[in-house]
């Protein structure tokens, strides 16, 4: 897979890769990450790529003409071109699996007030990260890189993925590992008697109570079985006790 | 404002913010950025920090004595301390509101598979950047930084921030910038003819329409005029003429 990632900032994307956990990836080939410097597909003096607004108001917007020849240069018949925005579909572990798929995403990170809008004609998914605003679009698109480079064999074990929160509809059970006292924080007892039925099923209640009280959402859509039907019922008992 | 980033990737948290667009806030003493290293406070051997988990299973958890240690050292009176995880509530433009009036915020970036329960004993929040996973917490935490420091005065223009997507309710109309054509592309006529009622109406009836068509939530929650009524009206006319 290829992912390059269109960026005013391309020292911050690099700095940031240099040093992060998926630089792993690249180093065993499964990745080429390329940061592109928008600057270069200037078509003014001074690399400008940014100008004010037609119509008035504040602040200052990306231009056309670079990201038109950006995507120009990089796009091949089996690219993606994405761009992070708040009016996208909201990133979820779907669109990062999807993505995980691909032979070539291209991210291009907005910045200023927003990006003029001719750009949108060359843009395949429009992804926004959630309701907020940020200064840009790095961060995002670092985000992305991270939530599907990590999907792609090795770059972390199989079996840690299958029980990741979301993979399974569940949030994950509360974790616990050395020392098994610390200035009188203790960790459950089940979890170091070595019975290893007690404690999957510890684990299943944990995370069906979790996601009942944190995410409820979730359970409306998780596949549950007759025993975790069972166990909500056993952790509503237990909710509605310890709030009387 | 003060802002600690607890972490086992000090050099990326560095290396991203040195290049970011927030150092400016830095600069002008806004905010005091502190980036921590959880491997000062390990209480072992080598700086480890984190162990298998208790009850069996894939991959490594980080101890609760490093963070315990941690927080004993940053935390005050006036602190807010939360982590990045995905049971917390989903972060929005209302909490990196709430986080900016903060004196002292203490993000932890959590890692591997997960951390110790303990930990959340001494956690004020818990926040969810979205449905998906990623390889840490550290872009979680820079991104809460980033959303959080642009909202202090002066970063960036307050004039700016009240046309922000979800400051206004609504997702933002199109912009457009210079130059006026390029490769058959145009600027719409309404920017370019200088009359600044129609240029108002044109984007407040364009603002509606991105709404109604990428995030037809917002228009519940929006505060609405009689005029963007009749708009609505207006654009879902438009939109059926082009379904059809």
């Amino acid at each position: 897979m290829r992912i390059d990632i269109v960026t005013i900032f391309p020292d911050m994307l690099k700095a940031c890769l240099d040093e992060s956990i998926i630089r792993r990836a690249v180093g065993i080939q499964l990745v080429e990450i390329n940061i592109i410097d928008l600057r270069d597909y200037s078509v003014l003096k001074h690399r400008k790529v940014d100008d004010t607004p037609y119509g008035g108001g504040a602040g200052m917007l990306m231009q056309f003409p670079p990201f038109y020849h950006a995507i120009q240069a990089l796009k091949k018949d089996n690219s993606t071109v994405i761009i992070t925005s708040p009016r996208g579909q909201v990133f979820n572990q779907k669109t990062a699996e999807r993505y995980a798929t691909l032979d070539h995403l291209i991210i291009l990170a907005g910045h200023y007030e927003g990006i003029d809008e001719r750009v949108y004609h060359f843009i395949d998914e429009e992804v926004s990260m959630g309701d907020f605003v940020l200064t840009g679009g790095e961060l995002p698109a670092m985000m992305i890189t991270d939530a599907v480079v990590r999907l792609l064999d090795d770059v972390i074990k199989k079996e840690s993925h299958e029980n990741d929160s979301f993979s399974m509809g569940l949030l994950e059970h509360p974790h616990y590992t050395k020392p098994a006292t610390y200035e009188g924080y203790e960790v459950p007892d089940v979890l170091r008697n070595g019975n290893h039925q007690e404690i999957a099923k510890w684990r299943r209640y944990e995370a069906l109570k979790q996601t009942l009280q944190k995410r409820p959402d979730l359970l409306e859509k998780a596949t549950l079985t007759k025993d975790d039907l069972k166990m909500l019922e056993a952790i509503k008992n237990e909710l509605n006790k310890d709030s009387k």
